[in-house]
């Protein structure tokens, strides 16, 4: 079995009330980061963020902490383009991207691209009722092409975010089509509690993304559990050849008491190596997912 | 087991190709929709076409259709509101259906609410490309919220189409709200050929529909195979206890030659009662679905 790629998701857009340990600002995720690559993190995500939390999408403070984990340690880099709280046009989504690949010190190794359009709207499991009623993750078929050239001419990895079966039959109409090189790497975003727009965190939820992988194509996959608890499927995922995306900025983990990221990606290293997989390092994980040369801006 | 379902979807926006016998012009789905009830349809399901096929949205076709089906027989009836083709507000999608209830001969059965967000553009099997690059169907919670609100005002039921597991997932937040009266009509849209923007029309494709269907709620479902030979799966629904639409607006049926609407619904009653199910009346499906009394507009 292969070893297994664990990427830490520290913060998303995820408040501090359950968990103050969700890193907002530059050094915070910095820092969190080199904790996280210690812990056996191959790549990290984040959200950019003001000191109080909300979504910050100005490319300063992407090149800022992209330059600031390069010094640090090679964990791989995955900047968000903003979810729908950045509800531009195409080209506008990925501004802050063009800025970072003006330099080595603060290109990414992954863009991402949420291959469909779905509702977003924030759930509220104790009132029974929806706490937005306007967000649609609107991600056409131009935006994503968009995307993947500009991936593509960059020598960046295409991270493929799965939210239901439609998002997958159209990661294989792009792979048909050689927008997606292969091996895809695709990424299924369960979601629970106050988030309904992906499939359920359950063994049932899972099956039916693999079930509709692209046959005959390479594919390595991910999961993630947007507002749950991932742990529930973490033995599943490793046994089936999956591999693990997690982090406070999906869930608060307060089965756990407060825990930092790096205790939640320790607790992952520690039962995948149980079950038999090694933590892939950065450069495991560039040969699983035939990364490409990043390409500076000329 | 239940008495099965048939609705006769006509037209979409089908093309005639190939298959002439496609009915775009009113006096042409007033006659189909009278074959299909003779032949074991209990609902008739169209869209308002030009005499060259395009999407014609003008409440006065809709007018004239409804009060020429409701001449000719008790058939139920289930207008569109337009599809992505009528990419308006939620106001104006739902302006035809306000016009219809102004008088008991234009008055529907049926209002549908897709109850999600999802790219459905064009795909090209043969070119291996998208025909189209940008069509987003957007229906926003807010939206549904408004189709729902209007449809219970005016004692219609709400026809609720699924295209992934994200919309059953709406649609139960929705029944916990109970904007989603029960028994809920769910419609399951597979898809194949040139349109991929549902599960496919495989055994695994509805699979992956029914088990997200919510617990401990009444729900009657129904499948679609738009674009696709949804015979590949009639059997399985007939024994799962499912109710079955199907017609020349999802796909042209070349494998029996140029057969008519009418011809579709007797092919699928015959299977039906040879596996123990009787087609449901207009009556039966009255009582199935616990339809509402229509109450027309002041």
């Amino acid at each position: 079995m292969d070893k297994i790629i664990i990427e830490a998701r520290v913060n998303e857009l995820a408040p501090r009330d359950e968990n103050p340990n969700v890193p907002f600002l530059p050094d915070e995720i910095v820092r969190d980061a080199f904790a996280c690559y210690e812990a056996g993190a191959s790549i990290v995500h984040y959200h950019g963020r003001t000191a109080d939390g909300a979504p910050e999408h100005a490319p300063s403070f992407y090149l800022e902490t992209n330059a600031g984990i390069r010094e640090r340690c090679p964990i791989l880099v995955h900047p968000t383009l903003g979810y729908v709280a950045n509800d531009t046009d195409a080209m506008g989504r990925f501004a802050a991207v063009e800025e970072m690949m003006k330099s080595a010190a603060t290109a990414p190794d992954f863009a991402p691209m949420d291959c469909g359009s779905v509702n977003v709207d924030w759930w509220n499991p104790g009132a029974g009722h929806y706490d937005t009623t306007d967000l649609v993750y609107k991600n056409s078929t131009a935006t994503l092409m968009h995307f993947a050239d500009r991936i593509k001419h960059y020598g960046l990895k295409q991270y493929l975010v799965s939210w239901n079966v439609s998002f997958t039959r159209q990661i294989e109409a792009f792979m048909t089509m050689g927008v997606i090189p292969e091996p895809a790497y695709i990424c299924f975003c369960l979601t629970d509690g106050i988030m309904l727009a992906g499939h359920p965190g359950t063994p049932e939820g899972l099956d039916a993304h693999i079930t509709f992988l692209p046959k005959d194509r390479q594919v390595v996959w991910t999961v993630v559990n947007y507002k749950g608890n991932l742990f529930a499927l973490t033995e599943k995922i490793i046994r089936a050849g999956g591999h693990i995306s997690i982090g406070l900025g999906d869930y608060p983990y307060a089965e756990f008491g407060q825990p930092t990221n790096a205790d939640i990606i320790a607790r992952v290293a520690e039962q995948a190596r149980a079950l038999g997989r090694e933590p892939a390092s950065v450069e495991d994980t560039r040969a699983i997912l035939a990364m490409p040369q990043v390409k500076i801006a000329a």
